[in-house]
């Protein structure tokens, strides 16, 4: 793992992620750009002290050449330093788990496409809210064609924690955030937009083709974006918009996607996400559940619980990391990977996230003006 | 009345919220432009043969002349009759109440509102969710300053029933809307789009200074809009977007606004419109409930039941009617209004939607440029 | 009407409900036991003074011998004084409306059976929550066995208004309900449990055969109960139970049905009166909604509005008055009653919730044993 | 592990809850009563061949000599092995995670209670649901005064897995629990009843002091109750009622408390655990969020991720896994527990949990007549 030590939030939840289904043994890290508390962070998790280095250079250097030597490296950094970090490990020859957005710039992005192409190494991007169940089914029942011909996608993803500048108290995860030196173009459209937009196309399997973007600074002194709204087209003439804000009180972590077809509407909302709205045309509305009645297999084979029991967030990152596990297994013995691991959102996936992200700021800053995807 | 005969839906709607009351006595009407239907449908409704007139100019010279002639003249045609009904009612001495969206042309607004004014009558617009008393609790919240600064709206109206083309099964309802001879430019933005526009202001006491609007035909054949996404743009800065559909399964009577300041965030929705969920930022969101603790007075002196005892649409198109009856009585007498009657959309509203509906269509013509409203 | 003038909750519901739907008019009354208070009540509602009786008696001689004399006397007073005022009016020759419950006695409410069947008046009970649409939709769809053979019920009726005191701080309503030579042998559970076990029997179409009650008050220095719990026994062998509570905070009017049979469950709640959760074995639950997509003749045909657009308390109100028209209709003709009609709650329904009553009080003295209704 | 193996379902759970915070290794295992099962399952779970034992006495002998032996063991086999594996695994000095029922007789669970004071070992049992977050927050906030006096208390525990005969089609998971020989006394008063009840007293803080149960069996040939309602008298006077259910349709796992006391009513809801509603009297009721405002000590230590990232029932089983981590620490290091394990079931609550059912089957046999737990 590079990054992710003391104060962070994601390494940890990666770890949890990788250790839940038992696929995954953490054993090696560079836990902190800091020599001492990247020891530090290692020793709270128990790592051995020779595996827990102070540069990625040490610790590629030092594992390629173990026999226990590890298979894939976590890159949980601010987003500036993903794009080095994954290309260092995938020319090493590891794999890679790299936190969305995949790069600050479009070519970075297509840079590391070619990499992992050239290595032949798995470049996976934690566009984890794929993994929710739910939200499978949801592609499924699109792909079988449940929703006829899709016509309208509303999609919103709306927190509240950066309503006041909590920057200014030094809060670690939004300092970073709010500044273009790390987090590159784009505010919330990049940290939480581009979630959004990933699971639009990922459950329509369609792709957004322009959009018309209107992102705006509400909290005086920030730099970058802390709302955007947008308008959307879709390849088939399918219309939707996007809203991504960090700034709207009472939203928690309000992640949602609701899509009209001809044939029938699907709502589903991250914060109760072990249901699905299925809303036939002409028919009563209804309640779609994890382990419920009615699963495809896409639904079923990515839950551990019977129906009731709710699964979360962190099951749903578990996912990402489990089908990745299979994914390496498949690359390592170049066979055919499972059904699940084709789900995992790869380099591709980050390339066409990192595009979304400037060309939502392009548009907005020529005045919302349609912009190719 | 004007309109409301056999097989129409707002007229009856209308007459209830007259009733509820008990502010208004329904006595005469031209229920349709079909003579026999006309007298069918007022003996349905008990109203006397010779006050059950067979046009407009037959019902405003018999009334003007009698001693216990009508105060005021409901008009509930489709739109493109709004403006010469209107205009000949008051011109007759009569107030009115007109269904939205006022006209179908900005100048016939312009018109009303010249008449209107130079008449000294009422002429009331029926955007009756300004009727329900969650809505005016959150107007007198935010005119109290407790969302602080507006930063983010995001407003919509989604319904299902034009998901399939209706209209070609001589749906009554659907048929007219679809006719661009009697809807007017717009379809589902005139038709719903200007509910949710007025709100928008009205909740809010600010105006959408500029709009960036994607229309669309979802629906084969149809010839207006059934679907639009739009942008919007407030008079403060505050940014926002605007979603009216007619094809969305699922979506009943989905009117819905979130709106989030600097201080707090305030969600309702039509659907359960007895309670306002409020998230003042660091703070539990609460649920305000009509009846319950803490409401102002504008919702307290527009309900009529206690806290958990439901009401509904039709008390809330009743609250207009009865606000209106106040604006009447206040006019007739040249006296101040009521809080009340303040709150009553007139003909500027009127205008004012008309004006929202054009610009929606302009710039859509022009792919989604900003225009003003 | 008898009782309802100013400062009554429930006489302005009667007058609103019964105007809703044009079917009456309101034209006399004893709107109070105080004279001076009863004219004034009148003068506000508009009657005509001399229709403005200053007694039950006066109003009865009064209006027998007008050519317009009036056909049904709605009776809202507290409930000690119903059984007198209804007998009064059936001996007159008044159809009655009166509130629940019935009378304070079961010998009274057998009385009232007894006049009713001889005299051949309409004797209505308003156990109004039995004309939500969505509560006959339960029935009709019990009726047609879509729930197979009914194995539980869960019936809860919460408020919280009698958390506190407030029959100490002189609240009208409080005063009165918890004054047991008013309210007669029970509080909670007379005011509104009564309620739940109607609709429970309404519903399911069967009769709870025996009980075991645990009442309670929990507000320190109150006479009656404010809180019961009881065990159910249904006479086809289901079990059930049933809790009523006006101590319950944060309950505003929580009547709620759950009903579980060996082919499906069904729940609704009357803060979201138009749904219904329907619940197949092995299906997906599904919302059945006012207006919406297969519903059943029963509720179709007590409803006013299209899907989505809110019914409430007050329109379920006006369907029981609606419905009483139409049975008071087929008396007077001595006609068949409409499908409708035959749901309204009569002096049966009456004298069966006031045996509940009693059954409970009596379980309850004798510490919850099992006693039949 | 004793039990758990291929099939098994809370075994799985147990291993996923004990990972999760990384507090535990699994090595060793006796996972099926076949011994080849027992094998099988082990090389799925990776252990080494030589501790995946045959039988208990096998595992205890072998573990007790390795130095780098067990220090607990978790039980997840039917009810009925329970007392014996327990019993065993504690006086071979090995700490012990039992399933609930703790044991089918009160007899055997006093027996554990001894044999564990004697021995000085851990013995928890995994009443799982109390370990989440917002379970912990409810009952610190109880402690804390906030709900003032407690006054009602309505519990219940509703699924609808076994509302027809699935054990006919030999469902592994049903086969047993409806068994007497395996499951005990009781059916689902037994298998979630005592879920419930566990919460009841755990939130409060209070013991049920008597209650009067019908407990019934549904589904006709099945040999233990299906479904149970009861009253429940509280220590302190408060009333309540608990229902537990496996035949009403529609309900996963729907696990509820609502709890009313003078000040307050607050109310949690398994299948939505990351939230609290709670209405303090005459106040607009507010939503408790996990990681959201106002949180308390006990909830802020009992979960992982920032507020709208759903947590769920792995995590809460995992909470209780973490606590006993701790518990056995002090244990083993005779020191003070930390706040949170001090929250774990242990022997003592199961012993009640095995009296709570007795206590319900008892009262049932006796036509609900109140009896002592």
């Amino acid at each position: 793992m590079v990054g992710g030590g003391r104060g962070a939030f994601i390494g940890a939840v990666h770890r949890m992620a990788a250790r839940l289904d038992d696929r995954y043994e953490f054993v090696a890290g560079v836990l902190s750009s800091d020599p001492q508390r990247s020891r530090d962070s290692g020793a709270d998790l128990r790592l051995a002290p020779e595996r827990c280095y102070a540069t990625l250079d040490a610790l590629l250097s030092g594992e390629v050449s173990r026999a226990d030597r590890i298979d894939v490296v976590a890159i949980v950094t601010p987003n500036h330093l993903h794009h080095s970090a994954a290309r260092q490990c995938l020319e090493a020859g590891f794999h890679v788990i790299c936190d969305k957005p995949l790069t600050t710039t479009i070519a970075d992005a297509e840079d590391l496409l070619h990499v992992a192409e050239r290595t032949q190494r798995v470049l996976a991007v934690t566009y984890n809210y794929s993994g929710y169940p739910m939200v499978r089914q949801a592609r499924e029942m699109i792909a079988n064609g449940e929703l006829g011909e899709l016509r309208v996608a509303q999609i919103e993803y709306a927190q509240d924690w950066l309503a006041t500048p909590v920057e200014a108290a030094a809060n670690k995860q939004a300092v970073w955030r709010v500044d273009p030196q790390k987090s590159g173009v784009a505010g919330a459209i990049g940290d939480i937009g581009t979630h959004a937009f990933h699971l639009a196309e990922f459950m329509t399997g369609m792709q957004v083709t322009q959009l018309a973007a209107d992102l705006s600074t509400q909290v005086a002194g920030r730099r970058l974006d802390d709302n955007g709204q947008m308008l959307l087209r879709f390849s088939n003439g399918a219309r939707g918009s996007l809203w991504a804000s960090q700034v709207a009180p009472g939203n928690e972590n309000g992640l949602r996607v609701r899509l009209y077809g001809s044939k029938a509407g699907l709502e589903w909302s991250q914060q109760t996400p072990n249901q699905l709205r299925f809303a036939p045309v002409g028919e009563q509305p209804r309640m779609v559940t994890r382990g419920g009645a009615g699963l495809g297999t896409a639904a079923a084979s990515a839950t551990r619980l019977p129906s009731g029991h709710p699964e979360g967030y962190i099951e749903a990152f578990a996912q990402i990391y489990s089908d990745v596990a299979e994914l390496i297994g498949a690359a390592n013995e170049r066979k055919a990977s499972s059904a699940g691991a084709l789900l995992v959102p790869t380099v591709a996936d980050g390339l066409r996230g990192v595009r979304f992200i400037h060309a939502a700021v392009e548009s907005s800053q020529r005045n919302a003006a349609w912009t190719a995807v």
